[in-house]
């Protein structure tokens, strides 16, 4: 075994293959171009490698709790590979777009935007069809078929998520315990604004207002069937008693039981914010280099980058959750005994034994 | 002299006052809170220091040579100080939404928003009270004075690039011979759509259509009252004769006499992508941790900042310019004794020595 | 409250007095050199900050394991300000060696040697005034008192490892067993370098005493009097039980009961990682900034910087442990009821309950 | 042309051949292991090319003044990638030793000490064999040919800043006027020491004593016979012609014809820095990664790339260099005429016409 056979070397740095020098007019820069876009395939490749990895776990009946360690580890990983490949759009920025043009046009029509892994990944993190922006009046062609939507990773932490027991424990109902803690919170604060001596009566409306949305916010989260109509206008995605679950270990995320689980959603917001961020950095690398050139289908490069970069965004709902936290102090405490249930047993034997 | 007296630590290390402390309910993540804004604060204090002073730079009537290569420097400087900080939102992130409920509430109606420095940076770039994102249906308080608008600089940079007497030179019109150049190009490329057999008559059609999408572009920068019009619409913010400088600079840039001028151009174009950039992070930022909270005027924290991203760019227009880029192959060469003037007088007495 | 008073910002603002400007011969980059000193004096008030809320967390003499998920975020808190501030080299790097001359003379003695909060983190961590490198021939002055040292987070660390009850167990001795697997696996390897027919004689011998060199070190482990030898030397710095502890987390990370502590015990591994970058990369930065202009005590900054780049490492235990780890696949397994007790409550009764 | 083909996508992508499931026991971190390797190599494929586009340029007799620009800009493009390449090592420290444990005997004795591009990159830069760190008392095999240091980098620089012929122009000789202002600074400081009362007698003779040393320093600097001797000890390695010459454009570095010059020299030390930070903190991962196994010769990895990160610095006298600079305050001025020679020819002819 050598380093060279190993990680085939000889293959790998024979793939880099100068368009422009093949038609005798060598533009420097084109070098750079392919080894930056092949470096993003590969690290696509390794993505997509930890991304099956983690779905796999999940479309298992039962995920056991050592998996989800290595899933938020696997997740973390692929969190700082996009934290790199975002830093990487530096490194074709020290292209110029003068430098940039000694080749563009030797390779039309292809283009990043065929990068057929990358769509993949899109897909397999759940975003669908419909979901994305249609570049130059049409759908991207060679899209990955449409059966990879309906296990997608999304759909599998939303089943996963769903099957969260401690929802409804005998002895603990959340949601009741949870919508107590809000009112009280309301109430209180339309007190507080109220009885504000230093609040103008217009002031005090506006104030009063807002809590009104807020509260009407909430009973989406009370009442599943407005909870559906938003799914069903497409305001929401995730299911109602996956919103639920992860509301729940967003705020009980000390409990050993949940520190796992947590870290899990946290790599999944994290995902969505560097895949979100790259696309976005990428349409400012794309304005500066070719401009507003529009192409034949009435639609710039950037401008697809830019309105994807949002739209793309797959665990949304995970984002807007924290409009349903209410501070530590006012959380429901949990009973001693569902408490104990989320502990380790050598935890709960050492303290019987003291 | 020593370190402490010299950093004014005492002072500067006892500015940290958690208002959770103060009412005795202790939140930890305050603490980082305050840091990480107060370090903001202090990086902004160094940009606006080196803005000023490029600034002061260009306020002159003749910038002479050698200062260009100090504005180059200086403002490279603010672009790795841009990148830092758009760096440093990751550690604002290390904060749960839960951990920022603690002590969010205290802090009202304070915001980030306020931050005086960076609105007043924005304003000494270029950033004009009309093109601001109305925030919650009004203007932001104690925005900088309008007389800031007037001596910005973009204004500054634009008068600069105005003066560059190499557009019209005696024996040169760089425009005339740039137009003879592109439509040579036009034409060409016409003739390469319309002899391309692999093409299918509506493909033709389209790839036509775009390419006199292209060919009215042109005419914006060959025809001095076009380009007027778009300046009147917006569309457009640079004067003609700046614009038509840059595009200079951007093609000829290898010239010595040219060197320090496009460094400082590109400068100002990475100053612009990543102070859009540290927005847009900002947004995602704003999103995860307080979800979509609206506030009072109707809107949210992180739609401002997402929709300012963009719209507070101040040199789109140089982001533009690359659609009017030509390759080096096809640029109209320049005269030699042109190409002298440009040139280090050192190395034409050499030359003429040898 | 408004975000100019909360923030103190008047105050903070007005902390940077350029000795260049007092005494009338400004020098731009002064102001550079102030602002990033007094940002790196905020980080370490924050690092100070966080490392703080953990000892004390360390101190109990019971530590729940609710908190290691605590402790785990804050440490890894710590990093992510680690590696922030590692990066911000970059910025003081924009000045160049002539533009630091314009005012290095007026600092005199002033020093970044002098940071009092750096070094008291060094101490608080657990680099006791022995292990410092000593700079000019003399120990730094204001070093932290002594009394630092007794109760440093090394301490605290190494006595809540060795309280870990895991390592002896009724029914399991982890060190017997895995002296087993080490012995088993050390005469696997004799036997493949023996009977390998590829390898030279002399390429034999040459494997077999590296090997013999690996059952070596083994044998400190597997004898806590070689072990206490190694102590005596200062080659070791941890308790025996300490490091058997570590060891024992790190090979079944995986236990739902030990993924908190293996996320502990990396994080400090990252901690030391980052602090030596941290003086690594400032020696280069001071290379090349003052050159090799040797002080009054016969020693330069970037020598000193450099050697106590890794000298000043506290942790080195923690790394060195890589040494003794053996593959999952040759691990002594748990026996059930020990896998068990590391488990949730919650899992173990959904089991039975299946 | 598409995507896929022009990115040679399916050979690419089909490099990635892991040892271990091969072996059929499949290790998962393999994947990221291999992929990481490969994309170290594509980027030491593309420095290569870059620094072998620029030492292209420096073979020529005479490097024109616009090439420096392009030389700057390919050599700040090789720090890009520098500064990236360095922040990768956090993707691979996300794979724990023990996952690494799982395959790592599978791939022995390949190692990346045998990279042959990285070589192969360190000698082209200057790096001779005799620098070299030494590994397990052998000489790495397979090092490029000898005959690649004769034609380094080092080299070419050394002999295009040797014919800089500003160092004696017909009526400015730089070195006899630097002496007399370096002599007169000396003499300043002397005094300065003597006659300050807040001295203690031996605070005054320490000081006096580091005066000394410090003006050996320049006598090497001014004495070809001096220097000679550094040359033949190693001490220096750059000839001393172009030691002044470096020290010229560093001193002078905004005079137009100085500031490309001052970003080739300024691109190197950064070259140098990253390469040396690489080392660096692959020596802190590699110790994480295997403890203090100790390989056959005797000596272990980390140590090894611990002493060849600063052993294998080649540009070290440009550090150095800051040494000797003296501030612009008492920098002997240029005469007119020289200043004239060092404008651009349509500067001084504006400036005759106005």
């Amino acid at each position: 075994m050598n380093y060279v056979d190993y990680l085939q070397l000889k293959n790998l740095l024979s793939c880099q293959q100068m368009e422009s020098e093949r038609l005798a007019k060598p533009a420097h820069d084109e070098m750079l171009f392919i080894i930056v876009h092949q470096v993003y395939e590969l690290w696509f490749k390794q993505i997509l490698f930890e991304v099956d990895s983690v779905m796999e776990i999940f479309e298992k009946e039962r995920v056991n709790e050592e998996s989800l360690g290595l899933v938020a580890h696997r997740l973390q990983r692929v969190v700082t590979i996009q934290k790199h490949i975002v830093d990487q759009i530096a490194v074709l920025e020290t292209m110029t777009p003068l430098d940039f043009l000694e080749f563009r046009d030797l390779l039309v029509p292809a283009s990043g935007f065929q990068s057929f892994q990358f769509r993949l990944l899109e897909t397999k993190l759940g975003l669908r069809s419909r979901d994305r922006v249609s570049f130059a009046g049409k759908t991207l062609e060679k899209a990955p078929p449409p059966e990879e939507e309906s296990k997608s990773l999304f759909v599998l932490i939303d089943r996963w998520l769903s099957r969260t027991p401690f929802l409804k424990m005998r002895d603990f109902d959340f949601l009741i315990n949870y919508k107590v803690c809000v009112d009280k919170m309301l109430l209180r604060d339309k007190g507080l604004i109220e009885g504000n001596p230093s609040l103008s009566e217009d002031g005090k409306q506006r104030q009063l207002a807002a809590l009104e949305v807020t509260r009407h916010n909430f009973e989406a989260l009370f009442d599943r069937n407005i909870y559906d109509e938003l799914l069903k206008s497409g305001e929401r995605r995730m299911s109602y008693d996956a919103a639920l679950a992860s509301l729940l270990i967003f705020l009980y995320r000390d409990r050993p039981i949940f520190q796992q689980p947590f870290h899990v959603l946290t790599a999944l917001v994290d995902m969505d914010e560097w895949f979100t961020t790259w696309r976005y950095r990428h349409s400012l690398m794309v304005h500066r280099m070719i401009g507003t050139k529009i192409g034949t289908g009435g639609s710039s490069g950037h401008d697809y980058l830019k309105r994807s970069a949002d739209q793309h965004k797959v665990f949304t709902d995970l984002f807007d959750l924290s409009t349903f936290l209410i501070p530590r102090s006012q959380l429901p405490s949990l009973p001693k005994e569902l408490q104990r249930k989320m502990d380790f047993i050598y935890s709960s034997e050492e303290e019987r034994a003291s």
